[in-house]
């Protein structure tokens, strides 16, 4: 499994990723589910990754490839005018890989299924956020749904929905999302540390580095802990109920 | 789906379930999903149930009927002389119905399965809780994890583990558990108000009755309406992640 979250804010757009995969409960391993493209004063895009490695792996590769070889016959990533484009490569390239393995006649105990997050902006254009599914087609992030999960999302799922506000910092949705993960991570064995994070700021039009939150993170290990007695206080805030007598 | 939890106190049990049903998307109905039994001064059961409507409600049924008739051969819920037995008496009904329709040739779109949760106490021995398995078999609550949830229970899942302290007031737990279903209900369009729920006492051994907390409930509103703001104030009173620069 995996978790991780696209997020569209007033000022840019942010990405959290955790970095285990596994093949059944003893056998996991760290990878990076974050990658990101871009060309300063021009372009920044990021990608998130959910579901068979094998898949995204490849997918990523033949992105990269693309956007490497500049005589390529398909544009790249780095090439395609309009993020609408570049969701469309990307969920095109998703689509082709994920078949090439269905129809090798090989079978495999899980499906080589994947879903990706895919965010970033390109000059003259604003930021836009997109939900790619496995059969290549995408959704697309707006004013009423404005963050994608994919993987593991139900456990972190309701913090967000209340907690979001499209004027936050990215201070605060850092800590929103640290929160979420953390909510997962306590459930799913499955979804683990380090995570790592991207922070695009709106009409910077440069990519960012990808942060990593290690178990030794210091803000992190304090949320984590701090956040079982804040709940406590939320809830003590709240009217109680009385019991029928 | 379905969302209920039964949950293990000091001072006793308690138990929540929603009341929606559906079949597909446009097909939905209330049905009560909590039942109980008790003979005053001896025993108090109560079930929760997930899954199939007509195997939960075969199932029921088939209990009840062993209730009543006094000279059924195999002993009914009224008469086994632990909750253990109870639980085996159950888990064996529920496997039953089950089994006949899983071998009546018949298909079905979806399973025929379905998970309980049985709680209750016979006099002179403590109050005890079981999650029942489709296969018959189950699984008893303890101090290390002292309660069952069963049907959607990812959403509500965070904060019952953050909140739980099993000195709490009934009422308190009454607070958390709208609060887990709140979550629950805000993501899940097939759980739904009303909610039904039942307290028992320890060393009561009275069957306490079922109350039900209805759309226009004005504690749950205020809970349902509050608690986006407790958990915003939760999350400004932790520690704010700085941005690596």
């Amino acid at each position: 499994m995996t978790y991780c979250i696209g997020m569209r804010l007033n000022r840019g757009l942010i990405f959290m990723s955790d970095t285990r995969t596994n093949a059944g409960m003893d056998n996991i391993s760290v990878f990076r589910k974050l990658v990101s493209w871009g060309k300063r004063g021009e372009r920044s895009l990021t990608l998130l990754s959910a579901g068979n490695l094998a898949t995204t792996q490849s997918t990523i590769s033949l992105l990269d490839e693309r956007s490497k070889a500049a005589n390529e016959r398909v544009p790249g990533l780095l090439e395609v005018p309009s993020m609408f484009q570049a969701a469309r490569l990307v969920g095109g390239v998703l689509r082709d890989v994920i078949q090439a393995h269905a129809e090798s006649g090989q079978k495999a105990d899980s499906a080589f299924n994947a879903t990706l997050i895919l965010g970033g902006q390109i000059k003259g254009m604003p930021p836009r956020l997109f939900l790619i599914y496995p059969e290549g087609n995408f959704i697309e992030a707006s004013l009423d749904t404005p963050f994608f999960q994919i993987g593991e999302t139900k456990y972190g799922r309701p913090i967000l929905v209340r907690a979001y506000d499209p004027d936050m910092s990215f201070e605060a949705a850092l800590k929103l999302f640290m929160v979420s993960f953390d909510s997962t991570m306590k459930a799913n064995l499955s979804v683990g540390l380090p995570l790592d994070y991207q922070v695009y700021d709106v009409d910077s039009l440069t990519t960012g580095q990808i942060h990593r939150v290690s178990v030794e993170d210091e803000t992190f290990q304090a949320i984590s802990q701090g956040w079982g007695e804040a709940l406590r206080g939320a809830l003590s805030s709240l009217p109680e109920p009385k019991l029928p007598t």
